[in-house]
């Protein structure tokens, strides 16, 4: 069967490591049946007959890997910032979410949220829903229709959640979940269902011990919460007397990496056992620094995770952080790591714009497999990201376009994107 | 003579006090010769024949205050933020500046400056130039032209510059200081002179002393930078032995507030004695947190300085801050307190988004007089911004609107500006 084969022209921008940032001016990017074939300054001679959609000077990047985020926050983002974590559940997440019980309401809240992930520089995401079965089967379909690829999760809460916002019962909780992994596994093939209970303090110990039965039937990924807040912690450490530490609350019941691809959110407090637990399970950590600012977290000590040899990715954290935007999380992401620099331990140098890059493309992107570069063999996930509009551009590289689009990017300016070979927009 | 009065309508919002936020729904604000007359639920009676400005439901704003940039380094926004202060300066600020020695490339790069400043929602700014006379004179008769009204300094430096970049003696600095005030007071009425030694390290006692005979004379405001970071705070100490703290070398000229209307930027690490002189002086306190972030500064206690009844306004402080828009300058501000909150001292509460909008409108504004604010007798600065393109904006009140709009707008979202009554955008 023939190949569907064509090539995107223009300034190419990506990462093959931490440290390594691969530029290519008026370079070619080809896909052959929606994988990455090669990046080249001259369109081989084997090629000449393929398509060739040439963007001019637009930046050409891999698709960005958003590793955490909350569809239904999505309302409410960039209001209500001026409550901690455990308050600001309380007083608008948890009302937030119940109204998903409603699935006309979450057919047309979700569109909108749909509607700016396609439009924005992301093409692949984790994402939690609500616990509402039929409004996170909604959200997958709209994902689908708008040709994402995502993990998706139905959350677990049954306990530590105001009665309309609580499943009844552990066995309910498993029922439910399965019935939402049967329904998507028929209808999805790109959004794919992730296990996801909320946060520890959101689910018994049976719920857990079900969802590793679930995890082992149906090889699931896995994600969640890590010491992200002070409060939480000590929580935790209440409510799980046979955890040392959070971690354990998670690996107690098999569900911390291993044989389950696992994703943990912030890990702003994680001690060294913490860290190697992270480390011998091959966990993804989603660093969310515009959340961890707005709700008054903390600033957790990249530097140190990477250096350790971890998986970083960066989430947005919708609606911890107030957008979808995950250029705007680069920036965060650098500040942060500057402060943290700064007022609490100098010997963690801050992090620099090629590597908050990585993080945002190849370092969450290999979570989703070989996913968020264009070294060869990759998926063919890309975006082209017009920065016309910036002023003084005269003599800039393309590393230094770049940087200057971290800080000076709107959403307008990505103008199209494909998730692995299709074109989305 | 007969007054010209107008009208706008639409969705005001406006501070009266750091903790008074007005906000009136399909509300007028009327001007009478550049100044407001008023705000009002209903127009009045004897205002029912003026010309009323329909904005929709578009908020309108007092215009917003700038403090503290840089116009000369605007060029090189949002790039190379991998150095600390001391070191920026000399490889990337030092050789940018020189350039302003061609008058042709100062009208080029000032007119594009300009031209961003028109569109932002600023309307009124402290602004540093170069050491240049003639590219300063550029720079002013370009805003003059954009009716904008700043007040902007030509730099004196006679010390620890490069040659390149260095004025060659102190005399020669007052002459051309001198030289480039007649000229401003001769061509400019809404553009002033502000007398701008770029930073102690800077400038020579002699310059100083000529500094102080020139207030003197012309009655000038003056600014410059304090308490940025521990190695220039060090390094003054060395050069100023009559110094006990940092403000001490300004004040032993007696540049600092009283009769010198003062504007100092960044102080992060004010002490108690030079925060007293600040109080005493009627200093102003230009705030600009993404800075501070950006070239690794530290954060400022904003929260003390306010408790203290001292002057704060926010600055942009482009190049270091890598935007003009003053909204990301408020994010930011409420971002960088919440980390000195949790990371440095939990005496001193987070910022919330009504204080840093009245940071940004009166609380810098009255260093321009009755400024920022739509109370009787201001002068009429009003921004029109349009949020219509955020989704999810059903039901907000217009306080959670401009929460959101600190969050997530965009530069396109400002529609239009006046300037003491006249428009300009």
């Amino acid at each position: 069967m023939k190949k569907t084969t064509f090539a995107l022209k223009g300034d190419i921008c990506y990462s093959k490591s931490l440290t390594e940032l691969i530029t290519l001016e008026q370079g070619y990017v080809i896909c052959e049946d929606g994988v990455v074939e090669g990046v080249y300054h001259k369109l081989p001679e084997k090629f000449k007959e393929i398509e060739v959609v040439d963007y001019g000077n637009r930046l050409i990047i891999p698709g960005l890997i958003d590793l955490h985020m909350h569809a239904p926050q999505y309302t409410y983002r960039g209001l209500h910032m001026d409550l901690e974590l455990l308050e600001w559940l309380n007083s608008y997440t948890f009302p937030a979410e119940a109204k998903y019980q409603d699935q006309e309401y979450a057919r047309k809240t979700y569109g909108r949220f749909v509607d700016r992930m396609v439009k924005s520089a992301t093409t692949r995401a984790c994402i939690f829903g609500t616990i509402h079965v039929e409004a996170t089967l909604i959200l997958m379909e709209l994902l689908e229709k708008a040709g994402m690829q995502t993990f998706v999760g139905k959350l677990n809460m049954d306990r530590n959640a105001p009665d309309y916002l609580r499943e009844e019962s552990p066995q309910q909780s498993a029922i439910d979940t399965r019935r939402w992994i049967e329904e998507s596994r028929k209808r999805f093939v790109k959004n794919k269902p992730m296990l996801t209970p909320r946060f520890t303090p959101s689910v018994t110990d049976e719920v857990m011990v079900e969802l590793k039965k679930i995890q082992q039937e149906y090889h699931l990924p896995f994600q969640s919460h890590l010491s992200e807040n002070r409060g939480e912690i000590a929580w935790v450490k209440e409510l799980c007397p046979y955890a040392d530490y959070y971690a354990q609350a998670y690996s107690h019941f098999g569900l911390f990496g291993g044989d389950t691809p696992t994703v943990m959110a912030h890990c702003i407090y994680s001690g060294e056992e913490e860290i190697k637990d992270m480390k011998t399970g091959g966990v993804y950590i989603a660093h969310c620094p515009e959340s961890n600012m707005n709700v008054v977290a903390g600033i957790a000590p990249v530097r140190k995770y990477l250096q350790e040899g971890l998986h970083v990715g960066l989430g947005s954290d919708v609606a911890g952080g107030a957008t979808e935007n995950l250029f705007v999380a680069m920036m965060h992401a650098i500040q942060a790591s500057k402060l943290r620099w700064r007022l609490v331990d100098e010997t963690l140098a801050p992090l620099t714009a090629p590597e908050v890059f990585y993080m945002a493309t190849k370092g969450g992107g290999e979570f989703f497999g070989k996913v968020g570069s264009f070294e060869a063999d990759y998926e063919f996930d890309a975006v082209i990201l017009d920065d016309s509009r910036i002023p003084d551009q005269e003599g800039l590289t393309i590393e230094e376009r770049l940087e200057r689009f971290i800080y000076l990017n709107q959403e307008d300016d990505v103008k199209a994107k494909y998730v692995a070979g299709n074109r989305v927009l």
